[in-house]
């Protein structure tokens, strides 16, 4: 199984993502801007589920190391921390989780980026890497209860036919999750949009929303 | 029951509204440009099932008479129709089933609106009027095929408490349906986009896709 880097994986999501896809058998490596906080975070999910392939190391260790690059940031964090790993990443799949949104009066409002969506921010900024996206809508609580069955469907966006397989793969190793083809990297923007919907129905709800399509 | 007034029914998403609300109880006026063209979209509609309260009317007419009036229109055609129809609606609810979006190189990419989303764009031209939106992310096809299961949810988005509530129960009163509060009407552009995204999926999978909200 391909090795897969958590780039910013201290957080919830990719904490969540990172205990899920070694739950679904591949070795992963948890990135962080300093190597112990990383090292933790493997720590902590290793407490929760013993024996899986989990380890920690810096963002640029984790990116070189891996097979594929997952990045699991915030959108104002990718210039500093995407930036420097193009080498790194070169020639590699890189899948964006990032869902470029902020708080204001109380609710999440998407924040136009030029590229139009992260996703292509993360492709300008990784020319040479094979980017995709994915991920961006499920519940970082649900991903984090490895009992939980999961619901909902992983919206794949690329423009490389290879990428968003690869994607595809990774998203249906995760128990429960259904990958979608959902076409080229400008689709990103609706699915990272969608993230938006979800946390606004999750404060009117009180609830941890993730979505299905239906007639597909 | 409220009357529902269509305004820009004859096309297939206000055919199949129209005809759904109808079956759901409440009498409803296809509105068009030509009266002739509304009276015709109501003839076709009560072939596919005789007895429905439908008629047919001018869009000025349908939301003069109308209770509440349903937007089923092409977001360039916005100014032009809805502006003119402000004092007839005034003080009425307006849901906004509009998704501003274009067609370009294969693929349906959203369309920035100064307001913010159609939903918003139509608050500003009516500024007496108690807009809501909804009902966007509906497969007309499904709509208009009476025996069919409607899957998928209802997104309603809405400044005021009544209007959102009145809308809600108007999707609650087609069969199979489940409306969602999906919030003030800024989260509208979310809802709209997810048409885009929905409609660029019926591309890739040759399907008429739909979404359900998980966990809320």
């Amino acid at each position: 199984m391909p090795t897969v880097a958590i780039i910013g994986g201290t957080g919830p999501e990719g904490r969540g993502l990172g205990l899920r896809l070694a739950m679904g058998g591949y070795p992963v490596i948890i990135g962080s801007r300093e190597a112990s906080r990383g090292a933790d975070a493997a720590a902590a999910l290793l407490e929760v589920r013993p024996g899986l392939p989990i380890t920690g190391a810096t963002n640029a260790e984790a990116a070189s190391e891996a097979d594929w690059v997952l990045l699991a940031l915030p959108y104002d964090a990718l210039n500093d921390t995407v930036g420097p790993l193009a080498s790194a990443a070169e020639g590699k799949l890189v899948v964006s989780v990032v869902a470029p949104l902020v708080i204001e009066d109380g609710r999440f409002k998407p924040v136009a980026l030029p590229q139009g969506s992260a996703a292509e921010l993360v492709q300008a900024l990784l020319p040479k890497s094979l980017v995709t996206s994915a991920f961006q809508n499920l519940s970082a609580r649900d991903l984090l209860r490895p009992d939980r069955v999961l619901e909902g469907d992983v919206a794949v966006c690329g423009d490389d036919d290879e990428a968003r397989k690869h994607t595809m793969e990774m998203a249906r190793a995760v128990k429960d999750l259904r990958p979608v083809d959902a076409g080229p990297l400008a689709n990103s923007r609706y699915v990272e949009d969608l993230t938006g919907l979800l946390l606004n129905l999750n404060r009117i709800h009180k609830g941890h929303a993730t979505v299905r399509f239906l007639g597909i």
